[in-house]
């Protein structure tokens, strides 16, 4: 072995004095607002939030996942791991970077996919933070797993398109410049050549947010908000396709990879916030008078198996992205489809013993545990439920024993 | 055997009538109204739900658990056990008939501890519906998993007490007339005698909502809520004791048995529900064109395990129920501990398969799941947490082998 | 409710005497001689057991799932249970008994499909305890879970038949006297009208033991053994059918019902059996001086989670029997594929924390809890496997909702 | 980071070749004994593999773990693990190398603790495999956990010393050369310094092979088999003692550490060879004409399950074992825990999914799953049942957080 620089769990040497600055600005300007901003509506926590957007930029911490060219950090993908297993202790430290979901996701396939004109427009306001977007797949009527099957429809009409639809779960969709929109272009072709993906600014006519649907009790507002959006005959000019017509099945897949390491990644900072409140829990609350919680051993287990459980999680998710950083993520589909199911389960069962440790206080709002523990659920579905990773796990084992099953 | 009414799972002939006149209520005019109660602070669902609670009277539905002098239906717990099950369904459905908590719990105190004039003076209104109470007894600095380490003191002050404490979790005191107070009054005792409880107005001087504690996300209003509570310098007559002096403690066992048993009825109908759902999602989501979601194995499975476990959580829940008609609440400690455990357990697994089956719709609050989901948490907590029962039952099985342990 | 006896844990008063003399039989006759007939091959200890069918003949005891008139008990299903249960305890008792698998269930098809020439010839000497038989459906290169799916064929040749094929898994064939034997009879048929069951007489030329096919570690011998058939050339009479020609797949389903009933209440009696190993240990054994195991919170809990599960599991199969009793095997389906598949599951948890509790000791022989523990494995597997019950749940589920999925 | 090699999983470039060599000698010659090797006593065994270990010496395989100037490979931890994950695919290969427990064990503490005179009698002929050995600590009426408690005493006689006790699971007893044995040299020092190792020749007067117990049906003989052992009066010389007089339990911690990670490295070998078969039914395997088992979402859940699992394992054993590469296996504990409980517990659910998956041929012993199911049921018992490393990762977490617990 060469050295102490090879053990998988720790940072590469490369990323550590940023991870130090973070932390440092973490613990300085991010964490202390963290009760404020968790008890009152997102859009009103934005004069407090943006200033620290402005001091990442100073501090060197701005857009950890961009190119150095586009004012980002030029992070590789598993030095991102560390800065955003971080990052996920707090629910908003990624948008302070510009590191958050949906944005780092249509960063990635605007820089991979886009026209120098289109990123000109889209990319480098959204990198520099003066604008945020949204990405519109999922359908009410469609099976979210399913991205070859879809009912929007985006029609030629002279050199442009007129798009309608009606599309859901367009997170963030309240308040973005623009959405990429996946639209079917032409019905006819083989499935996974039906779609494109299309750049729509907001404010295109016959664009709609029907609302911000009501999830986990709360409805939310700007970032942390849910759209649904009815798309009626909205008109855009030929070039708002993103790579070629026909690629949108291809594009929503380079964008999914990474994407769902990249909420692997911040899950990790979620489990490691539940465990350290866990175990302080254990350490300081009486059962009885003089012991504590920890002395007994129904709590001791639960704390070595979130122990054990996170530990493993980690383990898988940095070598997922060293996979991805050395062979691309196409190759590291079954690491990221391991990674997407186990963490997940880790994470909602990690959450579920902090929460159960800490008995009524787990389940009000004086912690964030009850925030992680009711909005984290959807991380079993989303970007594919566990479902269908594990199929897809099981059918590529299969495909190796030259048996190819559906 | 001696007959078809032998079979545990079937309502006893006795309460058919009731159930079928209940099952239409519920459909008629209770779950049309779940939609709307849900979308909105309940004190502002008042006014729809309040001719609810006369039809139920009109309907002799009203306070199924209560005796007929009382008003009530006069059923056994086996026969309550089926009407909570019908009830569980819809949240608030049980506030409609008066037999939620805490009221149904206080009310039975009352009925079995409180002297004639206490049950005029608390029990009458209550029942009738015209008040409504609480529960005061957990603290936030003391396990309330342990009812004999209390903070808050009542001190004899002429013939009257003086209160002064903090209690949390006290459900329902926001509008409630009354509290009944746990609090030490003889600090010497052995442990188990040393406190009593005390009936106490909610407009005495002294007494302060300090506020309603947000809960996964929500501080609620009225009866759904959860306060902290201050008592300051609270003066109360010496008739205020319910029961004796020192009873608190074997008051408060005498309430949580058969509250245990309340909320795994409810529990039932809430796993009915959800199983509901769950099997309508699979039957009627296509995952491809003209497949429902149903086909699929893994979603089989799903649905298959919660039938199971649901199917063993309701015998186990009437087994307990007819035992404690038969032998008492104490000797059915053992059959109490076991629901309590497994059905809260159960309900939790139920909920979560029917969130996953229904993906991005089973999170958002279109439907109860996701409120079912986010609150029913607590079910591992409240009434002691399944540690604490599982430790008892371990130890009275060894306790059987002549082994006393701590 | 009817009264104390209605309780559908406790035996009907019917079967009190019954198994009071049973419990008597059990301690005074047949448990004392476990561990010798666990030591060694179970043939060496037929001379020692075939005295205990004697006496269990005089204390009327015998065949207690029988007709009065063949000289059994007459026990309807839900008094079998608790005899069952009983028996379930000490590996070989339901042999001592005479109400064994396979010989229990042919029994049953004989008494309910043979003509009185086939009963005479078959059952009596059957039920008498005279010889033993087998039954031979599962073959190695076909699912023994879809038995419409077979390879073995019966053709005509003048007025009987002549039967070619290879079974496997025709437990307890070393010894027996004759086979039932599953065999295609008209390959075009539709699939559930395909085989015919035929009573075969092991000494028929063409009938050969391939071997008797390591289980566990060990072939067996007798009763208990699993062996691999092969019949070649096997000539038949036209009266060797058991019912009709074509009725094969039915008179299995009947015979599967019953029988999967028959092994979930013998597994009650193992989950009984290690429960008592479990806290006798944990009040027995010290971790430290004086302090006994079961005083460790995480032993208390392994206890406790047994101990519930086994309650739930055995409400379940009184449940299932009590419906079997009033409307039929066929009626009751869900039942019995619930709860083959949670006491199978019930069963193996309830084996693995009891060997766990015992450290070392657990995986010896010195107990029985090693045995139990690897050949109740097949539990999960032998009559349908846990995903065919699962699957089958589910689709009938969703037919109630008008959904037929394969 | 520094290029591929510095990938946790991929074996480092130093142990590469003879990782390639390894394999194919297992291919060539120690797979195709497996299924001979397997149905026989392991000493009738011993013709046909001893030439094996000539062989494995020839092509550089031999005593991968010792240092080269004792004429093994001198791999690092990390190294071997690689090496131990192959051979763990077949029962025995482990011996055939000379890395098996317990003389692996033995051989370590021999090297680290013996003088030069105890190494050149007992640690040379163990070496070379020209002798066994057997570890002797863990007594019938004593935990195993909990080494500070033994019964066994050895007390000074002139200059050497008399041992009496009684052992039991002393693994590989029988035909061993010398015993290490553990027993209590100083009643009265504090815990850790009460007890002594030292070496005892099998052929000492008053060493008794009381039994080979029998475990999961089988007492086994020479290598694979676990002796009750007696210790009458004992006499053994001064130079007996391995180390210091006391120094017992810290030799014993030295032992354990290190041999709780090669059991983990061979369990991933086991988990391995079960997936594969797993994998390999699912895919030749019809359940229906022309449809492979692996059609079947259930099955397809399973085998993704087990691959995620092994995945995660793997990483965690190779991170423990770079560890105590890198800072000794003291600072490394918490790592050996948490493999030690998780390895073991995928292990047996790995087993179990690839045993459910064959149906009744899994239980048979035509292929290696039933062996493994019944013997690795230990690995969550010896070396400390997951309880045990449980409440110690818990008890260190508190710690840290400044709270001590027992």
């Amino acid at each position: 072995m060469s050295g102490a620089g090879s053990q998988l769990r720790d940072p590469p040497a490369s990323v550590v004095p940023l991870l130090d600055e973070l932390r440092r600005f973490m613990d300085e300007r991010v964490k202390p607002l963290e009760r404020a901003v968790l008890s009152q509506p997102f859009v009103e926590s934005l004069p407090l939030l943006r200033p620290l957007r402005e001091e990442a930029k100073r501090r060197g911490l701005w857009a950890p996942q961009m190119p150095k060219a586009w004012g980002g950090q030029g992070l590789s993908m598993l030095e991102h791991g560390f800065v955003s297993e971080v990052l996920g202790a707090v629910p908003f430290a990624h948008w302070v970077l510009n590191c958050q979901a949906p944005d780092a996701g249509n960063m990635e396939i605007l820089l991979h996919f886009g026209t120098p004109a289109q990123q000109e427009r889209f990319l480098r306001p959204l990198v520099e933070g003066a604008v945020r977007s949204c990405f519109s797949m999922t359908e009410p009527d469609r099976p979210g797993s399913n991205p070859t099957w879809l009912e929007t429809r985006a029609r030629r009409d002279g050199s442009g398109w007129v798009i309608d639809g009606t599309k859901w779960f367009t997170s963030s969709a309240d308040g973005a410049a623009f959405a990429v929109v996946m639209a079917v272009t032409d019905e006819d072709a083989p499935p996974h050549r039906r779609a494109s993906m299309l750049l729509v600014p907001m404010d295109t006519p016959g664009v709609r947010l029907v609302r911000n649907i009501s999830v986990m009790g709360h409805a939310g507002s700007d970032w942390p908000s849910h759209a649904e959006l009815a798309y009626e005959g909205v008109r855009v000019p030929a070039d708002a396709v993103l790579g070629e017509v026909g690629a949108g099945f291809a594009i929503a897949q380079e964008r999914l990879g990474p994407g769902r390491i990249h909420h692997c990644m911040r899950w990790l900072g979620v489990c490691a916030r539940a465990y350290e409140l866990h175990v302080e829990r254990a350490a300081t609350r009486p059962f009885a008078p003089f012991v504590p919680l920890g002395a007994l051993q129904m709590v001791q287990e639960q704390i070595a198996l979130s122990r054990i459980e996170i530990h493993a999680a980690r383990l898988m998710v940095l070598d997922a992205a060293h996979r991805i950083d050395a062979v691309g993520q196409k190759e590291a589909r079954d690491e990221i489809a391991m990674i997407k199911v186990f963490v997940a389960r880790t994470m909602q069962a990690v959450l579920d013993r902090a929460v159960q440790a800490h008995g009524a206080l787990g389940v009000t709002d004086d912690l964030p545990l009850a925030a992680f523990f009711r909005h984290e659920r959807a991380a079993r579905i989303y970007d594919g439920p566990d479902e269908v990773h594990l199929a897809a796990l099981a059918r590529r084992a299969l495909k190796a024993h030259g048996v190819k099953v559906p």
